[in-house]
C-alpha cells in the first residue's frame, strides 16, 4: 500500500485539510471514525487508543467529539498533523492505513437539529421575481435577520444515497383540485452546512463572539426540493413536504481550522443590522468557497460562497438569540448559494428560470428540472495555507423513481 | 405507604390508564421509565426486571420501548393490568412502588423529529381572520392537506420547566424599522402531541390504515408562541424563532390503548380528501379529549379536541407520503386545538382578539398576552371503559422575566 505521506503539495486533501468522517470495511465490519488523508483514511478509533481522545474517537459517530469542544478539536488536530509530519508518527499511523476506495462511508454524525438558512441575498431576489413577479424581490425582513426554519433531521442522508422522486399534492394555477403524483419539478439547492458543537441550555443565547467556539465545520449540502409540492403546501407555514424527503449531506466535514485562509469580509450589510447581530464585528465572516454543481458529467453552475449575505456566526447568534438551546451534532445550512451571475446560481428553478428556460446540456438532452436516473454532484474548494487548496468533500445523489 | 391498588373507579390514572413517565428519587439516584398508577409510580427498571421486556423498560427514555411496536406495547399493558389486579403480582409492584410527590419527573423520551400541523380549522379560522382580515380565513390548500412544519426538537421541555421570556426582533406596523427587546406577545398554543413509535426507512410511506402500528399515545402539549418575532420573521419560510424557544410536554404519555372509548368520527371533511389521506375510511378518528387552559387558578378556555379537522392518521400518512422517514421518539403535534365558540379556543391570541379583547380575571388584572410570573396549566379528561375517566397528565409551566 503507497502510504499518503508524500502527497503533492496541491493535493486538495492533504495534510492541512484532514476532514472527518465516518466508515467501515466494505469487507464488513464497524463504522468507526476517520480522517482522509489524500485517497485514504486513518481510523481512528485504532490511532487514537491510548490516548486521552480515545473515548471520544472510538465511537461510530462526530457528536461525542463535537461536544468536547474547540480545545479537543484543536489538540487532535495538532496531533494528527505532528503524527502525519514525523517519521515515527507515520509508522504508527500506517497501522490504521485504509485506501479510501475500500471503505464504505456513513453519516459521520447523529443529526440533531436541522435548520436550513436563506442567506443568499441572489436567491432569494431571484426566487422572489419567480413567484412574486410585481412585488419587491426580497421580503421586508430579509437584510433584518437571516431568514430560515427547521428541517427534518431523520432525512438527512450521506453522500451516495439514492434518492427516490418524492410524490404529493401539487396544484398547478389551472388545476381545479390539488392532484396526487410523484413530483414534476425536483430540483436541487446547493449549500454549505455548518457543524456544531457544544450543548447550551435551554434559555441561554451563542453570541456572534462566541459563536465560532460551536462551529466544528463545514460540509456541502443537497436540499432537494419539490418545488410543485413545495409550491402548493407552503404558505402559511413555509416548507414542509417539498423538502422533508431527503437532504444529502458528504461525507467528509471539514474542520473550521482548514479553512482559516478562505475567510473574507461579507459583503456591506446595509441597513446596518441590530447590535445583536454585529457584535464586536470581529466575527463575521464569509468563506471562499467556489462550488461546482454537476449534472452528469457536465458543470452546470458555480456558486460562489463569499457572495453570502449573513455570516455563519450571525446565523448561529441569531438561531439562540430567543434563548433556543444547541445540541452537538446539529446542522445548520446556508441556505441555496447564487452569486450575481446566471451561471452561478445554485437550483435548477434560477438556472432555468422556472422552467421557462431549459438547460442544454452536452449529451443534446435539455433539463428543466431533475429525470429520473440523473446524478447531482456538488464539490468546491477553497484556499488553504501555503498556497495549497482545499477540496471540500462531494455531495453527490442520483434520482430513482417514485415508489 | 398506602398503595393504590383500591383507587375510586373514577380515579382518572386507574389502572385503565396507565400513562408512561420518566422519574427519579427527589433525594437522588438514576432516572427511570415508570408508569404512573393514582398518585403513585411504579419503577419500571425494578417491576420488569427478568421479564422478556427488561431490555426495553430498563432505559432512561422510552425510545428503545417505543421502537419495541405494538405487540410490545401491548403485551407490556396486559401485563402491568394483570399484575394490579392480582394480589400476588400487587405484592411483587409494592416493591417497586413509589409516591408521585417524592420523585422528579423528567422528558421521558429522547425528541427525534418535532412536527406541528394546524389541523383545527376553527384555529386556522380565527389566525386567518386576525391577520388577513381582507381575505379568506383558511388558505386554499388547508381542506386538502394537514398544513405542518417541523419545529426544534431541543426545546421541547418536560412539564414543570419554567420558561424564559425570548427575546427577538419585532416589527410594529408602524415602526420604521425592527426593534429589539422581550417579547410583549407571549402566547399559548394548548395542543395534543402524538409520540411515534417503529422507525421507517427513508422513502417509505406510512399509509392511513397502519399508521396506528406507529402511534404510542399522547400527551398535552404547550407550544408557547411568540407572536410578535413570529410576526415579523414567518414570511417566506415559517415560524423560526417565534416558536423554537421552547415546547412544554405534559411528563406522563397516554397509550393510544387507554383511548379507545375515546374514539369519534371526524367532522365531515368536504371536499373529500385525495385518496391516500382516506385510505380504507376505517382508520380515520378524531378523540373526545376536553381540554382545560388555566391561567394561574382560572379556567380561561375548554378546547374541544373532538372538533379537529384531520385525523391523526392522515397527519402520519401525509408526513410519510413524499418518503420521509420517522424514528422512534418523532412526536407530532395537532397544532392549536379551537373549538367554534369564544370560550373553547386554544390561545390568546384568539381568545382576546389578537389583545383588542382581554381577558378578565377572577383576581381583578386582566391579560392580553402573557406576564412574567403566569402560570399556564393545560389540564384534559376523555371518557375511558366502563365509565371511567382518562384524565391526561398535566402541562404547565410559568414565564420567567426575559434573561
Amino acid at each position: 500500500m503507497t502510504a499518503p505521506f508524500d502527497l503533492p503539495a496541491d493535493h486538495p486533501f492533504g495534510p492541512h485539510h484532514l476532514p472527518y468522517g465516518a466508515v467501515s470495511p466494505q469487507e464488513g465490519g464497524d463504522v468507526r471514525l476517520a480522517v482522509r488523508l489524500g485517497d485514504h483514511v486513518i481510523d481512528l478509533r485504532g490511532a487514537a487508543a491510548g490516548t486521552e481522545w480515545a473515548a471520544v474517537l472510538s465511537r461510530p459517530t462526530l457528536n461525542a467529539f463535537l461536544e468536547a469542544g474547540p480545545t479537543t478539536w484543536g489538540a487532535v488536530r495538532a496531533w494528527l498533523q505532528t503524527m502525519i509530519a514525523d517519521e515515527e508518527g507515520q509508522a504508527e499511523l500506517r497501522r490504521h492505513l485504509h485506501p479510501l476506495g475500500t471503505m464504505t462511508t456513513h453519516l459521520p454524525l447523529e443529526v440533531r437539529d436541522y435548520v436550513d438558512f436563506y442567506a443568499s441575498e441572489h436567491h432569494a431576489s431571484n426566487v422572489g421575481r419567480i413567484f412574486r413577479p410585481d412585488g419587491e424581490a426580497l421580503t421586508p425582513n430579509w437584510k433584518h435577520l437571516p431568514i430560515g426554519y427547521h428541517g427534518r433531521s431523520s432525512t438527512v442522508v450521506v453522500s451516495g444515497t439514492d434518492i427516490v422522486r418524492p410524490t404529493g399534492q401539487r396544484k398547478g394555477k389551472d388545476d381545479p383540485a390539488p392532484v396526487f403524483g410523484p413530483s414534476t419539478r425536483l430540483d436541487i439547492e446547493a449549500e454549505l452546512a455548518f457543524v456544531v458543537g457544544g450543548s447550551t441550555h435551554v434559555g441561554s443565547r451563542v453570541d456572534v463572539d462566541t459563536a465560532e467556539d460551536h462551529l466544528f465545520g463545514v460540509a456541502l449540502l443537497n436540499d432537494w426540493s419539490a418545488r410543485d409540492l413545495q409550491a402548493w403546501e407552503y404558505v402559511p407555514l413555509g416548507p414542509f413536504l417539498g423538502k422533508s424527503f431527503a437532504t444529502s449531506i458528504a461525507a467528509w466535514i471539514t474542520p473550521m481550522a482548514a479553512l482559516e485562509r478562505a475567510r473574507v469580509p461579507l459583503p456591506v450589510q446595509d441597513p446596518e443590522p441590530l447590535p445583536y447581530l454585529r457584535g464586536s464585528g470581529r466575527a463575521l465572516f464569509g468563506l471562499d468557497i467556489t462550488m461546482e454543481v454537476h449534472l452528469g458529467d457536465a458543470v452546470v453552475s458555480r456558486p460562489p460562497y463569499r457572495t453570502m449575505y449573513w455570516s455563519p456566526t450571525q446565523m448561529l447568534a441569531h438561531l439562540t438569540v430567543n434563548g433556543a438551546s444547541v445540541r452537538s451534532g446539529d446542522i445548520f445550512a446556508s441556505g441555496t448559494v447564487s452569486g450575481p451571475e446566471s451561471q452561478t446560481r445554485g437550483s435548477l428553478l434560477e438556472l432555468t428560470w422556472s422552467g421557462a428556460r431549459p438547460l442544454r446540456l452536452p449529451d443534446g438532452t435539455t433539463r428543466t428540472f431533475l429525470q429520473d436516473g440523473d446524478t447531482v454532484t456538488i464539490t468546491a474548494s477553497a484556499p488553504g495555507p501555503d498556497g495549497t487548496t482545499v477540496g471540500l468533500a462531494e455531495v453527490r445523489g442520483t434520482v430513482r423513481p417514485a415508489a
